[in-house]
């Protein structure tokens, strides 16, 4: 099942890949008047060289390379020139030379850790931020994202069509869900589920039927429920399937470091009549959004599209919950499943050429449950091109 | 499977067992000099109130109760004396007249919120520190937290027990691991690995064996392996379970909000002799811990004592690891996996009545696997109790 080998090689994108992604970066840090970064998170670094590694890399437009600084594990290959082992912090001030501002990752690093990396640079107190420029630059994914991301919409796919086939009678939510993770485990789901900020836990996604879908949940994801403790509360809570409900299925599409999301529903019996048409309905939202998902468009016109299409046909009051509602549509996904750009009433995000973008129209129906789907979809020239690809049509359960 | 019900009440502890962990913070807030603090993070608000919000908790001696500012779930009941709903950050301000300094959650907040909320209470910079005081007092438990220790090591034993039933001939590690994880969950496990800091990440789980034990992994694990994907490279990496192979099983032991960590080893055909015994090693030396565990004793003498058995048994080289070695042999467990005391050669810490501490004297030996186990204890006056209770002895598999 492993698909990486090469254990020495820090940079695991080759040159060209990487290329491409500084190019992007560089250009927002040139836009900020920034001459240098330094990037420490799992998620950033994974972007920058295809591997987390416990360590930093510096990057500068002023480099023919990036600068690694090594922690662990130690058995990546330094090379005293680009690769470096370090034991602190503190021992990178060495090998960097460039001169300006080192712009640091203020929306992940903490408080304490952020001080002192600007020590090391001489600053009294971090001076710019990179976390912002390497969101909007990580919002467009190169041609090799993307061939990662069309095989985790495969991948998760695959593992959807298969869901009726898990259901046995009496089971309740979680056993539904367990069912699923370990199919999704066995198709080689990596399990992390990487959510940009530390507000947002999620373990493999959630199941949702009945009353359960109308519990708010602390955490901003579109839908709640209650969670099976306080110390996560969100997702299944054990309610047992029953004849009519619809179960709502949004778990984690991590098959190769990036993710796709994805969203269908089920039932036992035959499905409630208002879950079906608002089912029939979150499909037909999707259809619309996908038509106007072109370059250049705005992303809070997909929202208002959505929320309008909702509202005339009668179901506004469940639109992306009941109780409590989510303020957006949809999102970007990738590396992280909070991406940019958000698809919510007053973002200003425009559509660009290679966003990837799930969007999840859902209804929460009070003693009935969620229904609604969610898909991913590449932005490209002529609209939205789906990745997701199990049917729409809510499934009955075998 | 859920077991709590109160959703409107944020406070889930009761005042009398809230009161006896704001008393351990209050005293570490008084040696710092500090008046009132606010809490921000998801592992010291479940601590605080037993429920993770989204939201803040201030505390100061000087208030009868905390004060709650709840952003969602907006059903929970506010009563405009200590429990408010609010929009924004800025929002906190308004009913806080504690005069002083108010401490922050320097280690948790990433720069740009703790600047945010600093700003709220008028200070251009944060001023103080809460998380290494919250972490401090979390590191002693009270007995409600012990009864749900002891409730998630019962449930991990019974778990760990059945593991021999998991096997089919032919398994990888991972495929043992993924029906390892489904156990898990329908006894309860639900899987959310909470870990303090961002810079470590871990899927329910490892599960070692072979060569793949002696990969090092960035992360700050006792253990490595190359895992199955560069972009969470850590743990089972698809090597097919052997004859003689130790199989090292340290899966998650979250059934209650609070953790226990428990290693242990399985094998088919005959375990390799020098596995057998280096397995009877750990044990050994987790008993010889044990009997030193008490109130006053200094951590690192725990450390210097696992490693002098190991040198005087001719084990030193594949203590803690081979190719790459851990800096401790424990660590305190709880809410998340890496609290205090640390078991390490530097540690400053002491251990007191009521810490509860996971002890991993562990071997990597080369060519062969991993081997040794993980046992979390309680400091009692008479030594360490051991709360995760499956044989120790390296176990056949079916």
């Amino acid at each position: 099942m492993k698909d990486y080998d090469n254990k020495l090689c820090i940079n695991l994108l080759g040159n060209e890949e990487q290329r491409l992604r500084l190019e992007r970066v560089y250009a927002g840090m040139a836009a900020a008047g920034i001459s240098a970064a330094l990037i420490r998170s799992n998620a950033n670094l994974y972007y920058l060289c295809g591997r987390v590694f416990r360590g930093y890399i510096y990057i500068s437009p002023a480099l023919a390379q990036p600068l690694y600084f090594v922690r662990r594990p130690s058995t990546l290959k330094a090379d005293g020139k680009n690769v470096f082992h370090i034991r602190k912090p503190e021992d990178i001030a060495g090998p960097v030379t460039v001169a300006g501002t080192v712009a640091l990752e203020l929306g992940a690093l903490d408080y304490c850790e952020a001080m002192r990396l600007a020590a090391v640079f001489g600053m009294p107190q971090p001076q710019a931020d990179i976390s912002s420029i390497l969101r909007r630059a990580r919002a467009v994914k190169t041609p090799f994202e993307q061939q990662l991301l069309i095989r985790s919409g495969e991948k998760q796919s695959l593992v959807y069509r298969r869901i009726p086939h898990l259901y046995r009678e009496g089971m309740s939510d979680i056993e539904l869900q367990i069912e699923i993770e370990r199919l999704s485990r066995l198709e080689g789901c990596l399990g992390q589920f990487r959510i940009a900020g530390s507000e947002m836990e999620l373990f493999m996604g959630s199941v949702l039927t009945g009353d359960n879908a109308d519990e708010p949940s602390p955490y901003d994801f579109a839908m709640g429920g209650a969670g099976l403790d306080a110390s996560i509360p969100v997702g299944a809570d054990g309610t047992v399937i029953k004849p009519g409900m619809p179960v709502m299925v949004d778990v984690n599409g991590n098959y190769t470091g990036y993710m796709t999301d994805m969203t269908r529903c089920y039932y036992t019996g035959t499905l409630n009549a208002k879950a079906q048409g608002a089912n029939e309905l979150s499909a037909e939202i999707c259809r619309r959004l996908a038509s106007m998902m072109k370059p250049g468009v705005a992303a809070a016109d997909l929202y208002h599209t959505a929320t309008e299409m909702a509202e005339e046909a009668g179901m506004g009051e469940y639109f992306m919950g009941h109780r409590s509602h989510a303020g957006f549509v949809g999102h970007g996904v990738g590396i992280e499943v909070n991406e940019l750009p958000v698809i919510a009433p007053r973002s200003r995000d425009v559509l660009e050429l290679g966003n990837v973008i799930a969007i999840e129209p859902k209804f929460v129906i009070p003693d009935v449950g969620a229904v609604g789907i969610e898909n991913t979809y590449f932005v490209e020239e002529t609209g939205g091109r789906v990745i997701t690809t199990a049917p729409e049509e809510a499934c009955k359960l075998d």
